[in-house]
């Protein structure tokens, strides 16, 4: 077991309620990361479910939970011969933190019968790193994971915001692990937000995310393609997509967000 | 009120449960449009909050309701100074058919900070309608609305489809109604579905569809633009950007969806 398997472990204690341990090593600051907190509620879901993979996921982020125990409620909803929907919560201290729709499936591997190329990304040698955050920041998120930036996509960090929303990286677990699908979980929530890169700063909360699993990634490095088209009324759009390492599209993602007032 | 505000009228029965009677008139042969559905689903839905706008709205097919009486119970799940949050339910024959997680909130109308601007598109003198479905089709939805679509995305009605799942159109109410975030609820899943522009065939089931409402449309002639980026296991996503008359972006979709076995 991996240390990203053990820190989103979800035991379960009833016919539909699972105990977890919220790790205070996804932390962006005080709150935990949506990434990581979507992929300890599908370990819930997917065992509560006939189906193996979480091809949909929905979170509503009602509150902040904070690193310690914490439930899952998943409520079945149907099951039919493709697909399984459910509805999940996480709960601590009794309140529904995120309100949650998962749809179950089984992916099978088939070749694609379209898939549209992903867009450009310079090699890996020709990215960079983020600085480390300093201790006292709160963002322990950054030491779980590798992130090799496109150069202007991180513009914004010495006052040169390319003016767009928009965010692009290789991704990989710092540990050994192998991408599967609660690692495309946090991948989908994993760069800064595509905003900081349009200008704006501060803490910029996610609102609702969805997530579609659209294939298994091969092993190794993941590629992630943030952008927005929207910033508007303190609202923005985030859209991610995720390419394997043999360049598939393995997962897609959209959040609507608040614009920081940092 | 409009027809369309008609059928798709909530009737308050008690805190939480709305009376809905569905309307033949939406039907895509024997099922009922998601599109309609949706914003019956989102009428009670905006009732019932302390908000004007639903800023996200994701909707499970469970199971397809027929026309007649049914019900949405919905259930609060917190509201905020900035958004609310909560749970809907279409309820038909005492069984839920469709589950929802609705995000309402006040978008105040102000100048975007940033947006993409929108995908060419031929004016409307250069697009076509799709010819009239037979009586027998049961496509009653087509008459209550106008679609004029970009020539190469609907070959696929002559044989020669593009290749690619795309789909675009101007779209109208037929009677008269200006758009607004129900009508837009309809726009959303109003297009054939865009795996027929790359050579698919036959009822093409959406298992789940989130979209967001960005902005409150201007009166006139509403532009979808519909695409997807990966048709494999049986699965595709199809996305739909819906312009205003003004070229503001107001909606975003994305659904995951069952290739036909036509």
């Amino acid at each position: 077991m991996t240390k990203f398997d053990e820190a989103t472990q979800a035991i379960k204690v009833d016919e539909g309620t699972y105990d977890v341990c919220l790790d205070p090593g996804y932390a962006i600051g005080g709150p935990l990361n949506g990434g990581y907190l979507m992929a300890v509620i599908l370990r819930a879901a997917v065992d509560a479910s006939p189906f193996e993979h979480p091809v949909s996921t929905t979170a509503q982020f009602l509150k902040a939970p904070v690193a310690g125990p914490a439930q899952v409620r998943i409520e079945p909803l149907k099951a039919g011969r493709t697909a399984a929907f459910a509805r999940a919560t996480l709960v601590q201290d009794g309140m529904a933190h995120i309100e949650g729709l998962i749809t179950t499936a089984t992916l099978n591997g088939a070749e694609p019968v379209f898939e549209e190329p992903a867009d450009d990304m310079p090699g890996r040698d020709e990215c960079v790193k983020l600085p480390d955050p300093k201790p006292e920041s709160g963002m322990t998120l950054n030491a779980q994971m590798e992130l090799l930036f496109d150069p202007p996509t991180i513009g914004w960090l010495k006052g040169e915001p390319t003016g767009r929303p928009e965010s692009r990286a290789y991704f990989r677990m710092a540990e050994p692990q192998e991408p599967d699908p609660y690692v495309l979980a946090l991948a989908v929530d994993a760069l800064p937000p595509v905003v900081f890169s349009a200008g704006a700063r501060g803490w910029a909360p996610t609102v609702e995310l969805t997530w579609h699993l659209r294939a298994l990634p091969a092993p190794g490095w993941l590629t992630l393609l943030g952008s927005g088209r929207l910033i508007s009324d303190g609202w923005f759009d985030e859209e991610v997509e995720v390419r394997d390492s043999a360049g598939r599209l393995v997962a897609q993602s959209r959040q609507l967000a608040r614009v920081g007032r940092g």
